[in-house]
């Protein structure tokens, strides 16, 4: 019984055009092991957009097509070609993770046959996938899909942030453009857990949510004595660890100029080298694609900046300790992890431009849920 | 016997002048585990004019005093104030290492009285040195004092470099402004221990010196093609950690962002998050006071970039380590670990504006000594 339906598609070509498509697939039955889920939430987190748009040009928009089967293009500039030359000529579906509902199981997942399902594995933006019993989690009673669609990515990176902490011997942290939905998980980890956490935000109505939240420190990069709240809030917190989500620019650097601060601040005696206190550095976002800048003569020798991502961060804790995490946003899936969505779109509507335009522009605290049931 | 001498000292005052100086100081006899050497070598380091010059303003330099006791005055920008706000109104000596004869020993080690040696700990740019004796190192038999005068940093440094790269599973190398002593040194090493190197230099001079000594791989990065010879020298090497002395500017994205490609290149399958290979650049100097610029979304997110200071890598390593190390310059002081000197200069002339002008410029491949026995 060969399942039909649709699945949204992004290609780019030798001439630099992307096109972002919805293909019709179809499904054979599922091997033993596996299952079809008809997806019913996926959200649009930063990393599938980076996936689905690449370095496209969002002025260089088109549209065409039907209202059944649209398509937009995107042109993607010369400069940026060979970051993305390994993919010119492959149709590569999107979608980290979702939810929805198992309408076929193998013979050794049977049971699983009528579940609510998690899922991660990429290409959920589609009416069905067809994945492997063991990239899926079961959801409680009474969990909706939306409440589902969410809880690897975010819940594991915010715990993975946590984790990494406290293996790397920080006892409080600072995160950027923290009033994102995995910002307010993180702020309820640390709350629970008892981490000071220093949330640095760009409005004041993302600082409403945090503090509406129960957060203790919560910044805004905007205000003109923001420096000076940096320095006071680190000094009350020592936290010597930031995640940050923007990348571009200077707000890392500033970071680790106010930790080195705190640090010079607390020393006896003069040294050229600055501190000997450790501040890490991880970027694990793009809000702003602009080059990282660091005034690193403002922080002395003993720091660090580096990347951080969630896949290798679970393979590097290994499978016992990611079981744990894994466990642990299962029992806290509608609290501390709870996902709000600004706006649930069907799956062509992802493909019309002015949705488009709207959740390309990853304001913090917007997030867009895709529900393929919806047309 | 008190003992009478010269020390060079740099001051800076509420109102942003630096004052550099030949300070009389008073030795007393030394204790039983400390020795009086007469200083007849030290280097003039990189971190040595850190500490003498400061956030100082080269083009505000004035000069006055005798010619027997010189001082200079420098002008530290207001903007700069805030980073050296520790060291105000403190007369600090200058100079991490020198090497000269012991004149004086304290009774638990009168047998190094009359001996040469080599020793670390500041204060050196003097025409006496009293010193703990496990803080010096006896010269082998018909070294001189310049052959002893660098045997810590470089060597050590260089060293370094090599413990740092096998103990995080690098098996090449890649080193920026290499054709300096250190770097020079760190080639004999590669090549006696078996490990690639890729050196960058700034012109063709320096390039000469590093071939001179056997090096295999030597890139201008002034030459048009640097990117490609870069790529080319990686691909071949498997070099996955850097040590840079600039610091500033985009040198470290630039070689980060190469060696991505190179992992790229060698992928079955596309990701947008790049490579899994991991890539370490760490930035060992400042040539370049800039902010560092990484263009990060260039090479993926298995990347870190961090400080990497000499003594807390010694203290890291631990007493065993580092003591295998030190053996190891004294086994090739005047072969992988010898220094050369452009120029000699007393420790009155140390002061004078046009000999600084020179010895500030940082030139690759030139370096001074100052004795101060010359007066």
């Amino acid at each position: 019984m060969a399942l039909h339906g649709r699945e949204l598609r992004s290609t780019i070509d030798e001439s630099g055009v992307l096109t972002l498509s919805l293909e019709d697939v179809t499904l054979s039955d599922p091997a033993e092991d596996e299952i079809i889920v008809q997806v019913e939430a996926a959200p649009i987190n930063p990393s599938d957009l980076g996936m689905m748009l690449s370095a496209g040009d969002i002025a260089s928009l088109t549209s065409g097509g039907t209202s059944d089967r649209p398509f937009l293009t995107l042109h993607i500039p010369e400069s940026r070609m060979a970051a993305v030359r390994g993919r010119i000529g492959q149709s590569v579906p999107i979608g980290n993770e979702g939810a929805g509902t198992v309408i076929a199981a193998g013979s050794a997942v049977r049971e699983l046959e009528g579940k609510r399902v998690g899922m991660i594995g990429g290409a959920m933006y589609a009416d069905y996938r067809k994945i492997s019993a063991r990239d899926v989690i079961p959801l409680p009673d009474g969990a909706s899909a939306a409440d589902g669609a969410a809880m690897f990515v975010n819940p594991l990176t915010a715990l993975g942030f946590v984790e990494t902490a406290r293996n790397e011997g920080h006892t409080a942290i600072v995160h950027t453009a923290a009033a994102s939905n995995l910002g307010q998980m993180l702020q309820k980890i640390c709350l629970a857990d008892g981490i000071p956490l220093v949330n640095i935000v760009r409005s004041e109505e993302q600082a409403q949510i945090l503090r509406g939240i129960g957060a203790h420190h919560v910044l805004n990069s905007g205000d003109s004595d923001f420096r000076q709240q940096l320095a006071e809030a680190l000094e009350q917190t020592g936290a010597t660890i930031a995640f940050d989500a923007i990348g571009g620019g200077t707000l890392g650097s500033t970071i680790l100029q106010a930790m080195e601060s705190v640090a010079v601040g607390q020393m006896s005696e003069y040294s050229r080298y600055g501190s000997e206190r450790f501040k890490q550095l991880y970027i694990y976002g793009a809000l702003d694609p602009a080059p990282t800048v660091l005034n690193r003569l403002a922080f002395g020798f003993q720091w660090d900046a580096g990347g951080w991502l969630l896949f290798p961060f679970l393979r590097k804790i290994g499978p016992e300790v990611a079981q744990r995490l894994r466990s642990r946003v299962v029992d806290e899936l509608t609290t501390t992890f709870a996902s709000h969505y600004t706006r649930t779109i069907s799956l062509s509507e992802t493909l019309q431009p002015d949705i488009l335009r709207a959740y390309e522009r990853k304001a913090t605290g917007e997030k867009y849920l895709i529900d393929p049931t919806q047309g």
